[in-house]
């Protein structure tokens, strides 16, 4: 028998979660303190989701790059509420060899600071202008709260994507531009229904006019943030002297703007669709599509093994990422469960009766279907596997929608966000002050105002009363 | 006029260097000493090479994955001479936020021993065998030395792969094959002549039992190491445990490998092919194979744009990295400088004459060659770039194969090596001491042993007179 998940997702939901990521080797912990190892099959989801992303980042004409991974704290500290925010969660390198250093220096918790510094000295003209970079790096943030797999880590993978602009219109337009690409990316890869929005000033990144967020909502009616694009403004252009000469030949500030998405994409699909048999991968994100099972143990054997080849080999000239598993030390059974735990999704079964019939016995991971492909149709399974991608996502979203609850009235809100029994969409005066109150007595918070300004559900703050500026979301964040 | 160089690669190369690579913004100086840039134009190159390699150890069944950047010193010490050579050029974490650390962390400065604290757990079985890893990361080693762009530097980018095999010959065997799969890289992509051959016992890797090297040999007959690719034995597989149940149901430790290169590759290119105007790149890693240049002025400047841009569509569909330069503020001279400061392989000029003649006239950056290429013959470009590519290896390769001198005549080999008239290949005793003194007495080292054992030139070691026990090739180092 191929190793079951003991814990159940509904009941505990972190133990089920770690239980199958350690299972399906996706990640691994390692002898460090909040770090974790990507294996193999967790790592090629990220390298799917880089192909993607990378892709449409080089068609909006952004390059990539690297930068230097330590930071001087002098740089660091360049700009004001950066330096309050990140300096406690630095790790800090104080040694080079035997050696102190005179500066300690920062490993990247995100790169704004010395890639700025770069920037000040490349951008001379408006010639120089749009400047748009990217890099896929690792960050190090020393979390100070418990860690999990993907969802908070000490150190994690993401992509930095930082512009330079000559007008701030052109800033909030590029940061716009990003968080829905975020969007396209979660939707049409990960099958997961996205929400983009505002982040509220409480919320927003430290050293942002303006933070759009990406956020999905989870089991248990959690929220998690998966993107940020931040319009900058001049807030770094300014300490950091980046300035260009405009047509008239006067000096003027860049307009900057930063993004980023990271590893968490993975863990949220992950706490989205898995259940108590392990992982459920969308086809787009599954590093085997397809896994073809042969039936073994008849005198047939050897035609079902050869015919197993053939169909392998025709997958994969379709570009369909199939895999057979001819191990003859395990039974199907076992090679079913551990698919399953894997998340593939897909099964193709080949034995005696589908060689007689000339069709093939499929199981689909997602919602157990259960049916006979033609063996000279083979194609067919590519269209197949849009329709689980595309099913997965209409689903989801149907599910999703029925949890959000728009509501005027604070017991209710209160309550509800408390017990986690919706997610709610609610008038709000967006106050700092009402925010801190908002989570002291429901652990909740705004996760994102909506970008198109619907009419206010109430003019009055559900929680404070004071006047409402906007419908916000809330949610507890996983 | 576009930036010129002012320094002559035959007087001063690392001025030379330095300049071009700047002034092509292929690279740059950051605020942290010894830490460089990899700007968007040297990026490129990075992420062509990124491209070929992965697929070349993909189809060998080498899977990526990501560890750890942080290494506890415990980890780091448990090889005994990795962390004797490790230890001193070491950065040292030693604060996370704002409280210090039990045990110091260094930033890898390469990833055995985190990875083989892993593998430790994973590998049980031979069924779990082989198990080939890589992962491209950023590695910071605490350089003493001056630091110099792409060949020594504080941080640079590298792939490292590390597999684990049941028996030393596969071991030997895959470290084999990886130093085949550089040499290939080299000499396809960077039309670079590469020799590979087995490093002295004084030059092997800290915790090797041997080490294979892909070398160049550069302008001024220095040599570099690009690649490296290690035979580490049970080394490592000692120390971490790494056990396996073989077939016998008896336990046996691992044999293992490791294997990387680095963004010297690109380095060592740079110096290779290029001249007093700036880059030579070879078609191969150019970012832009193809500048398009329209010479505007006349009353058909309208027809003469629109036809380039024919011309650069056609050639993208082609699959040519072409870029039309249709700047109106920049004369076609001063792109003519600018495009082969950057190395670009071939330039097309398009005006008058040619629209009248049908025929496009082009230069060839890396020996000068121009001509002209029919309009309705645009596809013969594409043969053209490979033409190139193949040139400029042969070239090299011939003009490298003259500066080697086989010898048995020792003032030849001392006089020889401290004026760096040739590189010579000499019979050697191989021994450390050996070594040291061919050191001190002319600045060079052995470089490699060639794999295939050829006649001895000498019985006696060209230096000391011992007993010879193998052919080996020296060079100064860059």
């Amino acid at each position: 028998m191929a190793d079951n998940i003991k814990n159940k997702k509904e009941k505990d939901v972190i133990s089920w979660f770690n239980e199958v990521l350690l299972k399906a080797k996706v990640v691994d912990f390692s002898s460090i303190k909040g770090f974790s190892v990507y294996m193999p099959y967790g790592y090629r989801m990220w390298e799917m989701s880089q192909e993607y992303l990378d892709r449409k980042f080089k068609e909006l004409g952004v390059e990539n790059a690297y930068f230097p991974s330590l930071i001087p704290e002098h740089l660091l500290a360049k700009e004001e509420k950066h330096i309050e925010h990140f300096s406690v969660e630095a790790a800090w390198v104080t040694m080079g060899g035997d050696k102190k250093l005179d500066e300690r220096l920062a490993i990247r918790p995100t790169s704004e600071t010395i890639i700025y510094d770069s920037l000040s000295n490349w951008i001379k003209s408006y010639r120089d202008l749009p400047m748009m970079l990217n890099q896929w790096v690792n960050v190090v943030r020393w979390e100070t709260k418990e860690t999990r797999f993907f969802l908070r880590g000490r150190e994690f993978l993401w992509q930095e994507g930082h512009c330079a602009f000559r007008t701030d219109k052109e800033a909030d337009e590029n940061a716009l531009q990003m968080i829905k690409v975020y969007k396209e990316y979660m939707e049409e890869i990960m099958a997961m229904p996205s929400f983009i929005g505002l982040k509220s000033e409480r919320e927003k990144f430290a050293g942002a006019d303006k933070t759009y967020t990406m956020e999905v909502f989870l089991p248990g009616n959690y929220a998690s943030q998966v993107a940020t694009s931040h319009d900058l403004g001049t807030n770094f252009s300014k300490p950091f002297e980046i300035k260009f000469l405009n047509e008239k030949n006067e000096w003027e500030y860049v307009y900057q703007t930063s993004w980023g998405i990271s590893t968490r994409a993975i863990g949220v699909m992950v706490l989205e669709f898995g259940d108590d048999k392990g992982l459920v991968l969308p086809p787009r994100v599954a590093p085997i599509q397809v896994v073809i099972i042969p039936i073994l143990g008849s005198k047939s054997d050897e035609k079902i093994f050869s015919e197993s080849k053939k169909i392998e080999k025709e997958l994969l000239k379709l570009g369909v990422r199939a895999k057979l598993d001819g191990d003859k030390d395990s039974s199907p059974g076992w090679k079913f469960n551990e698919y399953e735990l894997k998340g593939v999704p897909m099964r193709l079964e080949v034995g005696e009766k589908e060689l007689q019939n000339g069709e093939l016995t499929y199981k689909v991971r997602f919602d157990g279907e259960k049916g006979t492909i033609k063996l000279d149709k083979l194609a067919s399974i590519s269209e197949k596997l849009n329709l689980i991608q595309s099913k997965m996502l209409n689903e989801q979203r149907k599910k999703i929608m029925s949890n959000i609850k728009t509501t005027d009235n604070k017991d209710e809100f209160v309550a509800g966000l408390k017990e986690r029994k919706y997610i709610f969409k609610a008038p709000w005066c967006g106050s700092e002050k009402c925010e801190d109150k908002i989570e002291e007595e429901t652990s909740a918070s705004s996760r994102f105002i909506p970008l198109d300004k619907d009419e206010l559900i109430s003019d009055r703050c559900i929680y404070c009363g004071e006047k409402a500026k906007f419908n916000a979301y809330f949610a507890q964040s996983f």
